[in-house]
């Protein structure tokens, strides 16, 4: 009993994807040949949709489909179709700004809910690459650029609030991928739930211990509200190092389709949390404890160029922007001291960033290790006892800085307590609690 | 050129408000008897509406009618006339919450924007009241808990966040008044703007200090930008002393027409800021030192409850409340130690509001004192220069808190910065710049 939108929708195989773009001349065009000649690839690896990849002598091109049921999971968990519909007013509204860091859309079909766009080449995802212990140098700078300039221009500070509010009317109906944030994200990891897969048994004490610290969920439903009420900017939704395509030069970021009007930090937070998951986990990967160093110090560094790149620009495109706005509007700051007051509010507005940042950081590592959704660079581990020491040293530094947030107000604080965490014993959560 | 919305609306004048309902019997019923037994009055106060009492020999009713341009201006200055619209939206989703403290609304016309509702008698506006110098000790109570009951009700406290996103839909769409409060409340009063109306000359000091004080002008752009992006509830955006109707044992809030989904402390704050009005003019509206003494602590009185109730009410309905929200999930807090954490979090958000009341309260203090919408409270007071300096103390007073809101985190804090600022000068705006 799936909610199909339509008749007309039918759900392609990777033959059937070819004959879609058969079936419209401009993108066969962009092919080249005749289908006979292409290639067509199922490549889907996210959570959700079919994704193939479709090469014929001229180019390739990559065909996203969403699917009314989640993917990895099955006919059994509906998922509002309409989400590729947001995905599309997601990556529309920020093409202007972000040039080529996310692919070219070619077409969307309201109908058959596809979206045919750049295939791209010879990127990999971002994560696989960090899996491999392949350094990406240029992805940190550049998805802090991509939030910087999605964040800015989305935001009060850009635009009259008439199109902020055009923005929080279109993206206020994607609420079922808001309904898996809220639930997989802020709530799950702290009842007990079927759905969570925290390792067990090595890790059932940290999850009851995750369960019943009061102060912890005090803290999460603070946040949980911010992501639910703090209409900031227009946001990815979703931008962890699996929705980051990079080469050593190039960097695309993709799979909008959580996007929602919400706090700038959320962003930020997710895509940190990823570079911690991958620090914690690098330990018990295997190579000698030198490469494990200086790949954790290289994950570090990133994040450090993450956050600085992101406030730099952040504040500098601000600075220059010269086109009225409702935040700060240019008639109000137009002396020496009026701009040196506004220079002081743009940094304590990226001081608040910070807070968000730090904050969702720790709830999205909480529930990447507890939830429901979880993630290769732990999962490789192939002893559990190793995997779960991997995971109580991420738990136990995600815990304690939701916890102490007030400690984190320079980034390099956080990359700090990231050793002091290392050794969290998966038997005693206790240990470092009040660290 | 008006922009008038369809070819069927037809503004109505009184003989036309009492047609209207002898053509719609369940609305002549009311009334009663024949339309040659009823009496017709304009009694259009606001600034943008037509409004008019029926009275027949059964009963009244109040016909509102929404003009395609501000009233009180004139067609020069047209103003989308679907606010009828949003003013309805809003009564009907408060309306289960607040019982008898808005007034019934028996008939709205999508066609001719017109509302008809219950006629209040023997109420009157509550800022004629305080004007002629009475108290109604009810009405600072019954509003607070107004704002406790939409507030809580409308927010993600309540409500699962689907059901806030479907208001956030709705209200995002009602940018003609949000329009105003952006710019009459945040941004002229610290311009030269020709809508302005401070007092001149007696106040030219005053307002270009204002102009030019780049602290106050960050200070403002903060909240500006809280009024635009902080979603916590569906607020009635306009809820000054005109904004009630009351007797010595009834309240009635009425005009939400301004309603958007934002700070809670927007709507508080506003409340609040017309009792300090009333404070500060109190003293050159005559009457004996004694009498001016009684009746100002009797406002201060006002103030205090109207906070204490608010918060307690406020934290008392959450307290209650045992229907699944996403704000702070029943599951989360099941045990001793759990509701202790979370009585933590309700008494520190409302901290956070009371915050956001304060500086909101400035901010209104300030744009009824040099900006386009004035204050009959100031105003009948006809001696120009005694006029001023009641104006003075009070923009000082709320110059003082936008620049200083760390002091104000306990309500009495407040009462006792009104006198620090009774004796401000209107020629010297610098005097009470540190206060």
């Amino acid at each position: 009993m799936l909610h199909t939108p339509n008749h007309d929708y039918r759900i392609l195989d990777a033959q059937g994807a070819a004959g879609y773009l058969a079936a419209h001349p401009a993108l066969a065009a962009h092919l080249g040949g005749t289908p006979e000649d292409w290639t067509c690839r199922d490549v889907a690896d996210g959570n959700l949709n079919s994704v193939f990849l479709i090469d014929g002598p001229q180019g390739g091109l990559c065909v996203k489909q969403a699917l009314p049921y989640v993917r990895v999971f099955g006919e059994g968990w509906p998922m509002d179709i309409n989400r590729a519909r947001f995905e599309h007013a997601y990556a529309s509204r920020v093409a202007p700004h972000v040039g080529t860091l996310a692919p070219r859309i070619h077409h969307f079909d309201e109908t058959q809910f596809i979206t045919v766009m750049e295939k791209l080449e010879p990127h990999i995802i971002l994560r696989s690459a960090l899996l491999a212990g392949q350094r990406l140098p240029r992805a940190a700078t550049d998805v802090a650029e991509y939030v910087a300039r999605t964040a800015f221009h989305t935001s009060n500070l850009a635009v009259p609030f008439e199109r902020k509010l055009t923005d929080t009317g279109v993206f206020s109906g994607n609420i079922a991928l808001q309904r898996i944030t809220v639930d997989l994200v802020f709530t799950d990891p702290y009842i007990e739930n079927p759905r969570n897969r925290a390792l067990s048994p090595h890790l059932n004490l940290w999850a009851a211990s995750l369960r019943e610290d009061s102060a912890l969920k005090a803290a999460v439903a603070r946040h949980r509200l911010s992501y639910l009420c703090k209409a900031q900017s227009l946001l990815h939704g979703d931008l962890h190092t699996g929705s980051v395509m990079a080469t050593l030069d190039d960097t695309r970021i993709i799979d909008g389709e959580f996007a929602l009007v919400g706090p700038t930090g959320f962003d930020t937070g997710t895509f940190i949390a990823h570079y911690v998951v991958a620090w914690f986990a690098r330990s018990a990967q295997g190579g000698s404890p030198q490469d494990t160093a200086s790949f954790r110090a290289a994950l570090a560094d990133d994040i450090l160029t993450f956050w600085n790149v992101f406030a730099t620009r952040f504040i500098h495109i601000w600075q220059e922007w010269d086109v009225e706005n409702d935040g700060t509007p240019r008639s109000h700051f137009t002396s020496d001291t009026d701009r040196q007051a506004l220079d002081a509010f743009r940094r304590s507005h990226v001081d608040d960033i910070l807070v968000d940042t730090v904050a969702f950081m720790g709830v999205e590592i909480i529930r990447r290790i507890i939830g429901f959704a979880q993630l290769a660079d732990f999962h490789m581990i192939s002893d559990e006892a190793v995997r779960a020491k991997a995971m109580a040293g991420a738990l136990s530094f995600a815990r304690s800085v939701l916890l102490h947030l007030e400690r984190f107000g320079d980034i390099r604080a956080l990359l700090d307590a990231l050793t002091e965490h290392d050794g969290a014993h998966p038997d005693d959560p206790q240990t470092t609690r009040s660290v």
